[in-house]
């Protein structure tokens, strides 16, 4: 099979496309021939060394999650069948032709979609989905704050939080971005591209996405109401932080740091069959009715063009998710 | 009534004994007759004015327990009859001859303890309850820190999550109350008066109950392991913290900051009743059994000597609680 491989740590020069075996899956494991996977920043992390796949996953073949179709079984596969169009997370190695996952961590790609669309899906709504449900605690009527709002993960942050009776505010260092947004659920744009968000926000909000970090953590706690929740998910201006944690007591609040590229198969395999239960059935149209929940691609380029997906995410020119497609 | 009071902002000649009117018990609640209350840290801290009752409280009539007997009921009591010995959490005003407080946030004495022991139990094991169980998720088998374990609030938590089958690690910088903390669960004591306690910890801790605050913030982060959670109640080493969040992140931690006496009445009374039912009964000893959980008084005053009482707790001569008793 074909692999995007990075060679060593370091900028784009560093990606290569080369020839490797076929994985085989083992017992409950299916092989995937994979048509789409999706880039994160996390994938850029990784070509520059600082940070490496987790055990038992590839660790020079980069790609966090992935769709295509079922091709080859393990023994004792109950979910899957041959022809099945699947998409799902990765530890590492979605970005080559064939993935071998366990059946029970990867879901079907809704009704109507397509293979390329579905590769947008896992991660950022996974994520999305993850950090506003289970680790954030979100109710409808609550306000929620979503740094990066037109990201992958913001955007799917958004139309979920929209879905759920919530009031969404967001920050982008970009106004188009922002507008564009606004057809992702997103009710309030704050433009940080020449003042903080601080005064913006106006009125305490109860949930906060966080892909900031140590820059944004005194302001992040400064806005939160009581009760109010923090889940950090990266951290784009760095992890140090200063701040007066007076304010975690007063309005008592919850700070929570998650992750899923270390997860265990087991917590990955609850998470996706959650998701494929509640959240799912929301990407599929009705009559009359559009669907809740959409892909956001962006940007779609042939996997051989894996370096230009890496500089377009890195300038921040993206919107939504950028997708590789195999030909 | 005789009442303690704060004539001003300042050092312990502040405090006078005086005489108020009683207060007199609306619907649903009950005027109890206080026989004892207990000293906290905050009322050190409102002493120096650096912590106001919350609205709705005697302002300055300190005191944020009792225990004494009903003697008098409002319209519509269902649950206490005049006589019935309570004790409970108020936001002020505990350290008066007598108290008003609604009929769903009081709590029956258990059978066999005196008032004075009653009086050290409200705030050190609803505060450690709360912080273990519904804050921190404690869970069997699990390693939980408890910082000042010679304190009310240790003494009581480390007596709960021994009885909940935790390995209890605690830090003093005194010796000679680690050992005596070992009669109340306390596994492993580390003694902080010449050394930190980020090496004697030695393996990472899943839950950690902190009343140290900024200064200890950043080892607490790095003494956590997967999914350890750092519930925060107390700011004795100040509230200002520089981290490094990215072990947040990583290990996939949770950080919450609680304060019992600005909680609403519906929370108050949820956790009373909820307390009453699951530990209360733990403070009975059985034939053959002796008491899964002891109020713990580290000294008995008259109120009239409540300066000597603040005294002591500042000078952190105290084990476990300071009870001040009206005679």
């Amino acid at each position: 099979m074909r692999a995007a491989v990075y060679t060593a740590a370091g900028d784009v020069d560093v990606i290569r496309i080369e020839h490797r075996p076929d994985p085989e899956p083992g017992p409950r494991q299916v092989r995937v021939r994979v048509r789409a996977s999706a880039l994160n920043r996390a994938d850029l992390l990784q070509r520059r060394g600082r940070y490496a796949a987790p055990p038992g996953w590839p660790q020079d073949i980069p790609g966090l999650e992935y769709a295509g179709e079922v091709e080859a079984l393990g023994a004792d596969v109950a979910r899957w069948g041959v022809g099945d169009q699947v998409m799902g997370l990765v530890g590492g190695g979605g970005q080559a032709e064939r993935v071998v996952v366990h059946e029970d961590e990867a879901m079907p790609v809704p009704h109507g979609l397509t293979l390329t669309d579905a590769a947008a899906i896992p991660e950022a709504f996974l994520t999305g989905y993850d950090a506003l449900l289970t680790r954030g605690q979100l109710r409808a009527g609550e306000r929620v704050l979503i740094h990066a709002v037109a990201s992958g993960v913001g955007t799917a942050a958004a139309q979920i939080a929209h879905r759920l009776g919530a009031t969404v505010l967001g920050t982008s260092r970009s106004a188009a971005k922002l507008a564009r947004a606004r057809e992702y659920g997103l009710d309030l744009g704050i433009d940080t591209s020449s003042a903080g968000f601080r005064d913006a926000v106006r009125e305490p909000v109860d949930l906060i996405l966080d892909v900031l970090g140590g820059g944004a953590f005194a302001v992040n706690l400064a806005v939160l109401g009581p009760h109010g929740r923090l889940v950090m998910l990266g951290f784009l201006t760095g992890s140090r932080a200063d701040a007066d944690l007076d304010v975690v007591l007063r309005k008592r609040l919850t700070i929570v740091g998650t992750v899923m590229r270390t997860r265990s198969l087991p917590e990955r395999a609850l998470l996706a069959q959650e998701f494929a239960e509640r959240m799912l059935p929301l990407f599929i149209a009705r009559e009359e009715e559009p669907a809740a929940l959409r892909p956001v691609v962006g940007l779609v380029l042939p996997m051989t063009e894996l370096a230009a997906a890496h500089r377009a995410m890195e300038a921040s020119e993206t919107f939504g998710k950028v997708v590789l497609v195999w030909s």
